[in-house]
């Protein structure tokens, strides 16, 4: 006994020496009323100065497993965890609907796998080399100064009052009336989502997006239990026609879109396109859910207004935005913008499930942003994902015999196959090259799509970027020679 | 035109006139193909440097809404926001249940209102004038100096690995056999609690909990369309003769408890009832949510192990923890601990929802945890709760004539008053007083408790809790003469 006792680095050591004769006690190693090592006997052996002990010795008694005999020396005071002896659950049998699609669904668990070391197009997340951690910290320290005691204490289910002024004015420099609107702080886009999803009530259980979309977006709808109708894209986004078609055969609770840089296909939707959506959403009385996806990941083209801007003083549209795809993904910050009346529900549900976005989070995110750090960055992650995303368009061009690319811009290109390939047959064969990417089927609300894939390059360097491309190019076309 | 531009501190003054002109452009005040002043002008006016303008200028083109003719000037590109005038929705007519029984049971909307300058018993949360601001300053700039990129980037929806490392360690030194169990991280309490509710299945639409409880768990089971059997309390925790009864009587999906200091009551439940219970429970193949609240706010009493502990290596208890209220609420980082099989699926709601809890809070934490500043924290907290609370136990049994008065430790008081009072009629006439505090009956499952409050101490100094107490009793006392 008192032989494995390892000291770690930069954590006090009385803290090791208290939790280690905790779990000697717990384990039942050490008895009821057995006596433990004198203080200085303990010191000896494990070269710590005898106050060490003495401290830990002391506060084990303040939790009442120890108490010392006057003279004598330290006992344990009596084995602390009987045991109730409880019959096993079986969970996968008191598992309910929602969980289980959320396993089944779960692209960590059954999607692609891949090794460190592969070349991987699978992430659209931000190339944590282009962070400006200096700033990041500078706005800690400014915000810590200026009110750390309200950073650490409950805020509000709204969310920290700096940085929703901030967003409102963000949005309104996206060219959004704000009258009537309100805005509520959320962890990231994914929650505001859901909470959107979670308030609405759903009659029809039927819902109406783009086809391909989102992943996580097809499985929150399946999550609550809602029939999904995809609508088939083109150059400038959705078909119209396809669109009245079901509005006219069908009832529907919501529509989903991501009109700029579209994900997967990273289409833009026109500025016609957007009208003419709208009107027929207000047409049919459906509210539209907007996904502000890699809005600001525009490299060339004019100006597009988000749908909700489209809208003017109109109220159908709910903007959800999100900083994690341009900015930083570990903080988890997003919003949604909505009329007032429904922010005010979203805000008590907000509050039930989760009480309030980190403040924290908040206050440094908004320090950021305040002190104009985000217009320099997002220049210069501009300039460096734009070389990355023309020397990939290039390189696809070159390498992969494809029947349609697209992505206009953002941090992903969507291909297409011949019709007779499959991406999964593709995939892999990739991966025993040591190439990962993701396979496009899992972004169609129909089962068909087995011939698209998406290349995420954000964080793929330059050298592996075209090597990676080539390689996918070589196995399309081998796998093409073998299928004649 | 021009002439309201305002300069504010802090901000880039080129952020700053690229937003002030967007606006114009927006709001319809600068219209199509219209001259901008020139730059030259444009910095006269304002006091600017004219790169400033310059800048501002040159990003107006990049986003596509002004252009510049050479040797003429900058004008405005086109009129950008069309409105598609929309109908206008009646959101409340498209809310579903859940969220309207969110925003019925939101106390922030619906329950007592108090201004400031008054003594408020309402609040349960830290008082921060104990926070260390400091060690977590130190704990942020520790962390992102080791692995920065790694903080702001995508994290696991499981949580930030050497968090869910320490705090395993944590529940294994609270006497927890870990075999079989796994933990996943949630934003604080709340949404571990959400989690577990929404993943399991509820095929009886029933809960068993103590009466009365903690309102969030209410407000979140009648979310989830329970209904709710609440079992009376007694001194030293629930009833289990009433608990048996219920047990025999009906079919549950789960039950969910708070065995130290508990919420409202303040009552700890005896190691013996703890066994127990878990026998029961284990019997009748129901789970339990154990809600670790307060455990670590023991001021006085022997070692009480959490009903994960007294379960061995049982496994029908979901243990849910959280720092909230011990440490920092802003910080919002809780965990759920539970068999590895349940926790699987947790881990893919909690991916589908919200992805992850923000790594920027987990890590901070955890190294602040790290570095043994949450042991000296917990003591000198500790021992001034323990100050305010023996104080707020003098002053009541001295003002107030209540017929039971409970409260182990943690940060609150629950009182009972003579049966034919309302807790609320006293309420209505402290707060014309200056003082305000929690009714009981939100506590209640079952409609009563009306002669019942809560009393909040962690925020009152302790000059208020003397005057705010009397105060309560002085209007008790009156409104029992006055009901004679």
């Amino acid at each position: 006994m008192f032989n494995d006792f390892k000291l770690m680095d930069g954590r006090p050591a009385y803290v090791q020496v208290k939790d280690y004769i905790k779990e000697l006690i717990y384990k039942g190693i050490l008895r009821s009323d057995q006596k433990l090592p004198s203080t200085r006997e303990f010191a000896a052996l494990w070269k710590l100065s005898r106050n060490t002990v003495i401290t830990a010795y002391r506060e084990l008694e303040d939790e009442g497993l120890v108490h010392s005999v006057a003279g004598k020396g330290s006992y344990v005071s009596q084995e602390v965890v009987p045991s109730a002896d409880s019959a096993r659950l079986e969970w996968k049998e008191m598992i309910g609907d929602c969980a289980r699609t959320a396993e089944e669904l779960d692209l960590m668990k059954h999607g692609v796998r891949w090794e460190k070391g592969m070349i991987s197009f699978t992430s659209i997340a931000p190339d944590e080399k282009l962070f400006d951690l200096h700033n990041v910290k500078r706005a800690f320290l400014d915000r810590m100064s200026l009110e750390g005691e309200i950073l650490l204490n409950y805020g509000y289910a709204k969310g920290y009052k700096p940085l929703i002024d901030y967003l409102l004015r963000y949005m309104e420099t996206k060219g959004v009336d704000l009258t009537g609107k309100d805005l509520l702080v959320t962890n990231g886009f994914t929650e505001g989502f859901d909470l959107v999803l979670s308030a609405m009530g759903k009659p029809h259980r039927r819902v109406l997006c783009e086809n391909p979309t989102h992943h996580t977006a097809i499985k929150l709808f399946k999550m609550h239990g809602m029939e999904i109708k995809g609508i088939g894209m083109e150059e400038d986004g959705f078909r119209l026609g396809e669109l009245e078609q079901a509005l006219a055969q069908q009832s529907f609770d919501l529509a989903y879109l991501i009109p700029s840089y579209h994900n997967p296909t990273g289409i833009v939707m026109s500025p016609e396109k957007r009208m003419e959506a709208l009107r027929l959403f207000g047409h049919y009385r459906i509210p539209v859910i907007e996904d502000g996806f890699n809005e600001e990941l525009r490299y060339s083209g004019s100006h597009v207004a988000p749908l909700i801007a489209c809208g003017g003083s109109g109220n159908n549209v709910v903007y959800i935005g999100s900083y994690s795809k341009v900015l930083f993904p570990g903080i988890r910050v997003g919003w949604v913008l909505a009329d007032r009346e429904l922010v005010d529900y979203l805000e008590s549900m907000k509050r039930a499930r989760s009480i309030h976005t980190s403040t924290l989070d908040q206050a440094v995110l908004y320090q950021y942003l305040h002190n104009g750090n985000f217009e320099k960055y997002i220049k210069r992650a501009r300039n460096a994902y734009k070389h990355k995303y023309e020397l990939a368009v290039q390189w696809c061009k070159e390498h992969i015999p494809y029947t349609r690319l697209s992505g206009d811009g953002g941090l992903h290109l969507f291909i297409e196959l011949n019709d007779s390939l499959s991406a999964r047959d593709v995939l892999a064969a990739c991966v025993r090259r040591g190439v990962v990417f993701t396979p496009g089927d899992i972004f169609h609300t129909d089962g068909f799509g087995a011939n698209t894939f998406r290349l995420g390059f954000s964080r793929v360097s330059e050298g592996e970027l075209e090597k990676g491309i080539a390689t996918i190019g070589e196995t399309v076309r081998q796998l093409m020679r073998e299928g004649l």
